[in-house]
């Protein structure tokens, strides 16, 4: 057996933050083909008792235009200069289409991705946005267990994405450009629920006064939400990577809520513990819903019978409870 | 064969507008005997293609003390005031499980109770959610082939029933309280984005000039979320069931939204008319679902295997993709 299909190969490279290493665990994570996936397998089962607990996961999501990559760069660079080492995943679904977003995520971020205390690498392409969220969840505890303490993971903010994004991670942040209106069309009803802060972008030179005005609002519309069931009230913040204004609150605010999930409940465990727990069982009913759905739907002639009825009661003309008893006739 | 055990029975009586005959079809589409189950479906079946396409079905929700059936009675006897047959019908998880709510609604609502165009109904109690949601369909069917064409669906607003109930109406509305706050503390994340309406209720005397801030304050929040796809911006009204104000205005927006969602499209459906298909659609995959995980969840001998499975993925000793491998091994 050649040194890279064994599993120790990878276990002792991660250990040891070999970024090469790294690189080739995530591409054989990524990989369909079955040898791949066992040795995958053996992989992930062998880091999983080296993953450390203390890492902070982030998702960032906001519309196109919102400066996305501009903003990950400079806070980036912050973190990187307090001595983070970073993980930069993003999820792309219409680059995944394309299939070319590694290149441009490299170009995107083209100081960060030189910084020798980061790492960046486009979520692999799938075929379904649940593998996305399956691999992307998997690259996540590789890049821990290499030792990247921070992971952020970047969202579009349009379709489902950043609802999966949002099952993975400690903190979810929405970047929302001022002046409420046009860049709103684009983005998903049901997502500024999900946000445990939002961050204005571009608060620089003309735009500073209508970010800040945007931050008013914001933070007054938010105070008409129920409360996250944690108890965390969303706060609303300006940013700027052109002038690293609010960069640093931002990472303060981050800490801030890091350490009040950290404290533990009258059982001992903390919302953060818990959260944790949660979201691993969430992930794992999901993937059972999946396997079950996929070998039910992949028995013989089924397709053709359940098109037929989904025909009739799009129509009306069947009512669905009516519908399933007729498909399992 | 007697004659109640005939579906001709039940599909004459509804289509003559027979109150007890609808009653007693209710009753049978909510029993979970196999013989009436069988008659259900036909009688179902039967009445599915005289169920007039024109009827109103309004989701009615908002936390317990926001006066929902005050609400509901005052509006109610507006409608029938405009000759409308008015069918509410109630859902409500807490009295489900203590299983008297039936006489509870009677009281709670007199004077609607004893107009003779309208009918209320209490959900039947389910086991499950789903189940409540699946039988409240079937009875607003059977509702509208007994000639009801305006359908008031009423739950709580606390758990999981507004979204169900969301799923089966046309106008979705929310009823707040003045003094966004305490009441927020039992209110369901995500309801607000679920909202076609807000209306702040109890507008009058001292608390007149706290409903019109509010109003204002939420009119001011729902224009910073992302508008519905169908381009209806949620509008706040206020209103009050003691003194009247702003009830019709109610309906006459609803009216409003019905209008404007009943102009055919390019391709000459409507977006109600494609909403409603959406509806069936979903209504089917749901069944569906719960069907085929109904099969597997029974197998013998998996509740112990998938229990200690999920232990060990609560645990973190076990990543969810690779416990479902040993799930299916």
């Amino acid at each position: 057996m050649r040194p890279r299909q064994h599993p120790s190969y990878y276990i002792d490279g991660l250990r040891a933050g070999d970024r090469l290493v790294l690189s080739r665990a995530i591409t054989l994570v990524e990989s369909r083909l079955a040898t791949d996936q066992a040795l995958a397998q053996a992989v992930l089962e062998g880091v999983l008792p080296h993953v450390p607990p203390t890492s902070v996961r982030v998702g960032i999501t906001g519309v196109p235009g919102v400066g996305k990559s501009t903003f990950i760069e400079a806070f980036g660079k912050h973190l990187t200069g307090l001595g983070k080492q970073l993980a930069v995943l993003t999820i792309d679904p219409s680059s995944q289409r394309s299939g070319g977003s590694i290149l441009g995520d490299k170009t995107r971020m083209e100081t960060l991705s030189m910084d020798p205390l980061a790492y960046i690498r486009p979520s692999p392409a799938g075929d379904s946005l649940g593998g996305v969220a399956h691999r992307t969840r998997e690259t996540m505890l590789l890049c821990e267990a290499a030792g990247f303490d921070l992971i952020l993971i970047e969202t579009v903010g349009v379709g489902q994405s950043e609802t999966l994004v949002h099952g993975m991670v400690d903190f979810f942040l929405l970047l929302m450009l001022a002046g409420a209106g046009d860049e709103l069309q684009g983005m998903k009803r049901g997502i500024m629920e999900l946000a445990d802060a939002l961050a204005i972008t571009k608060a620089d030179g003309d735009n500073a006064a209508a970010a800040d005005r945007a931050r008013l609002e914001y933070q007054h519309a938010l105070h008409l939400f129920p409360p996250t069931g944690t108890g965390w009230q969303p706060p609303v913040l300006t940013c700027s990577a052109l002038t690293g204004m609010g960069i640093s609150a931002l990472w303060e605010l981050i800490e801030k809520h890091q350490r009040l999930m950290s404290q533990p409940n009258h059982d001992g465990t903390s919302v953060r513990t818990r959260h944790r727990q949660q979201q691993a069982l969430d992930w794992f009913k999901t993937l059972l819903r999946q396997r079950i759905e996929q070998q039910f739907f992949t028995q013989n002639g089924l397709t053709d019978k359940l098109q037929a009825i989904e025909k009739q009661v799009i129509n009306g003309d069947l009512l669905p409870s009516i519908a399933i008893t007729k498909l399992f006739l």
